[in-house]
């Protein structure tokens, strides 16, 4: 039987098919990491639960964010949870 | 004695000298108050206050945020209050 690479991302163990999945999605953590830490300072209010998911659902949508940033506010509009392009092995097995 | 134009944004009665300082400011106000909408739809437990001015520091520090989204994350460890370049007329008054 053949041997097969798998790449998995060691914050969370979500295995890939390909090295470029496996950033991405390790990029995308470290991204929601930041963002939830960041709201953490800002806004002691916030629970943490609520916290790591706005960071996870803001960094899933990062490409809708920069749009906004940019001038197209309304982009927010299309913030979603659904996962974006970067899927795992979990979700498409 | 001479007339002179001032611009205010009507979101909250800032005056500006001109026309495209008054724009940004109130470019970054809808960016600010439309994060603080998206936040607080995700995050109930956020109060109103804390969410507001979460909002308002993101708008100002945009172009961090758009930094981190394109992949230099650290960007956001230089996320500041301080007013970022567009500064209303009290402040250099």
């Amino acid at each position: 039987m053949a041997v097969v690479a798998k790449w998995m991302c060691d914050r969370d163990n979500a295995m890939f098919d390909n090295k470029k999945d496996a950033d991405a999605y390790d990029k995308m953590l470290e991204l929601a990491e930041n963002l939830t830490e960041l709201l953490q300072k800002h806004i002691p209010s916030a629970n943490e639960k609520e916290a790591e998911d706005f960071g996870i659902l803001l960094a899933r949508n990062k490409e809708l964010l920069v749009q906004a940033c940019k001038g197209k506010v309304e982009a927010l509009e299309e913030v979603s949870a659904e996962p974006s392009n970067v899927t795992t092995l979990a979700a498409n097995g």
